[in-house]
């Protein structure tokens, strides 16, 4: 495996994570823009845009797209976050020219007025049905408020009034000031001709926006309390908890990721034996969300509404005892062993390693190999572990509650 | 790559496709018997039992089995079909011995009476659940038609009354017949010690069952014709065909592949061009089951009751032109790229390739490699297409259709 890096002036950092001995080719654009790069104003235009990259450029229709996508036997797919908008494909290496040519002419879509408007009533319809399932939109509402003013309390799907009052305009200036080439990375990893993809993507990209595109950073006022929700259709009991947390590069991110695995993942964790395979509760997790600069710890919890209460407290009593007494030696291990298992079972494929090298230079602009991210967990002590439970689960939350329509769910 | 075998009388069949550059080991056992090894009397016992497999044995309690999974921080699963019973993990090779141990541990379970009685209730639910959901186990009531009185019929999770008069006897007899070594294979793939391995396995094996266990095979009376089911509870129409089909070691199976991808794949084939990409149908599928001596064509449709009449005249037109005409080059050339791009991709992860070789010696006991099987689709010819065509499309075919209460979806 070999790391191979390219930039030149106006085009944008091309990275390749070479493996000769791999049958496939991964590509894909990470572009560093998402939710929170957006105002209240535009919000959803980031997700919007998304879909309209698959609308048709000025050399090709959205039939030409699929068409093409479909030859090329790609396995390809898009998705939007808080903090990133990303474009991939997996192939077989004989179509890695095609493949890129696709995948960077789409990063220029023509943004036609008509493909615009049909494709926001798709959008609503899909605001519509996120809001008709359980947990009913509730982890939003739940960053909303813990982030208050700050850009990570908007939404990624944006609102129905945001969606609704979005114009074309609007969607064009956000495309242009922020899928600029200093703004975009382009990740290859498998089986990748390196020298051939940085000449034809120097090619491609050389007429596309070339402004700065900066991310406003502004230390989150964190908001602490409590709120019910009450839903007349639903039948079971969501809680959920947000905490303080670290950021995506905050060196306590190993040891707050264990913290999580051992009190509260959704197999063999502190809450797990006492919550979930005793049949009490039917979900319980807790875990770190890192974001650049800032982050946050989430808590799910779903039950049969008679449990909530007594489930809550069993919740918070397992916290206290972890803060006070720690971990132990054994469940750190267990834990560690669970991780970077994990973390090796994925990273097999090329096409999981391009979102690792893709996340990493989002975040940091270097790519940490997975040999380093696994000796830095397997560094983390016990000590280590309650520091970071005491910076996240020892400070105050805010908790939102969704229950059915008697409301006695939560507070019975 | 390295494909290593091993059989000892009296112990199982073992074959390991060895990768020393992977990162993990894959384990599995894959054992030959299902749905279609029961009678009408104890249906559902295959797939009952392989949830008793993880409720104890002589060694161990379900929650040890539970711990010590979580403890190789394994990815494992099982699952049951019409003609095998698969038990797999994938680990790190360090803990190839441990998980080794374990795997083969459950495949002698202990059957205790209360745990049956629990699992009893947990599989009464899940097949309440099953035909709770569209299409409402309309796949299995087809085949039930369509196979008559062959074994084929009989549905995986069995019927509310088979699991509720299933006596432990029966499972305990139908696991010796069973789970002997003679009808199970060890399969290993990624970084495996293979002599380690064997040592153990046939160590660990010393005591099972060693009793032939045989398939009946009786040829099919096949069942054509349809009808029409009524639920109150649906708002759009689901329609399920099935015809004559090819068994898993028939020449003709790449050649079927290949017409279904072009006809009704999920994406750019013709019937998607026709009707979901045009919006007139939610999903319009045809596909090949292929079972040992026998097979046929699945075909699905799920769309709006009042588009219903139209998109079936649709279909029928789509599949007359096919058979008089034939597919074209083109459409031969991407329907093989399609084929073999998801081929090689899904060939990257040990994990996947342990599927490949444990369902390639449960059909034909040896193991047919990638580059093979690359190579049988390439030298597919239109020709070879049309003739699938004509002996499955072309043939008679059973037909169901789903409606709400109005019943005038399928009819009007």
């Amino acid at each position: 495996m070999e790391l191979l890096t390219h930039k030149s002036a106006g085009s944008p950092q091309i990275i390749g994570l070479r493996d000769p001995a791999a049958l496939t080719t991964s590509l894909g654009w990470f572009v560093k823009t998402g939710s929170r790069d957006e105002t209240v104003e535009v919000a959803g235009v980031s997700h919007f845009l998304e879909h309209m990259v698959f609308k048709g450029t000025p050399r090709r229709s959205a039939e030409d797209v699929n068409r093409e996508l479909d030859f090329l036997g790609a396995q390809s797919n898009a998705f939007t976050s808080e903090e990133s908008t990303v474009f991939y494909a997996s192939v077989l290496p004989e179509y890695q020219d095609q493949c890129l040519d696709l995948l960077s002419d789409l990063m220029q879509p023509s943004l036609r007025e008509g493909e615009f408007e049909t494709e926001r009533q798709v959008i609503l319809e899909e605001i519509a049905m996120y809001d008709d399932q359980p947990p009913y939109g509730a982890f939003e509402i739940a960053l909303e408020h813990f982030f208050g003013a700050h850009p990570l309390s908007l939404r990624v799907l944006g609102t129905t009034e945001s969606v609704s009052d979005l114009t074309l305009d609007q969607m064009k200036q956000y495309h242009t000031a922020r899928y600029s080439t200093e703004n975009m990375y382009l990740v290859a990893s498998g089986n990748v001709d390196f020298d051939r993809m940085v000449e034809q993507a120097v090619s491609l990209s050389a007429s596309w926006p070339k402004s700065e595109a900066s991310r406003k950073f502004s230390k989150p006022r964190m908001h602490f309390g409590e709120m019910t929700i009450t839903r007349e259709d639903t039948q079971q009991y969501y809680g959920i908890s947000v905490w303080p947390g670290v950021d995506c590069n905050d060196p306590q991110r190993y040891a707050l990721r264990l913290l999580c695995t051992i009190l509260a993942d959704d197999s063999g964790s502190r809450l797990f034996w006492e919550l979930v395979d005793t049949g009490r509760a039917e979900t319980v997790t807790i875990w770190p969300q890192v974001f650049d600069e800032c982050g946050c710890l989430l808590g799910y919890m779903c039950c049969a509404p008679e449990d909530a209460r007594d489930n809550n407290k069993t919740i918070n009593r397992v916290i206290q005892q972890l803060l006070q007494e720690g971990v132990t030696e054994r469940e750190l291990e267990l834990a560690c062993n669970k991780i970077t298992s994990s973390l090796v079972l994925s990273d097999e494929r090329p096409s999981s390693r391009l979102f690792a090298v893709g996340q990493s230079w989002l975040c940091r602009q270097h790519y940490e190999p997975l040999d380093v991210v696994l000796s830095r967990y397997e560094s983390v002590t016990c000590d280590e572990i309650l520091q970071s439970a005491q910076k996240t689960l020892g400070q105050s939350n805010f908790q939102i509650r969704i229950v059915g329509e008697n409301g006695s769910a939560g507070t019975s």
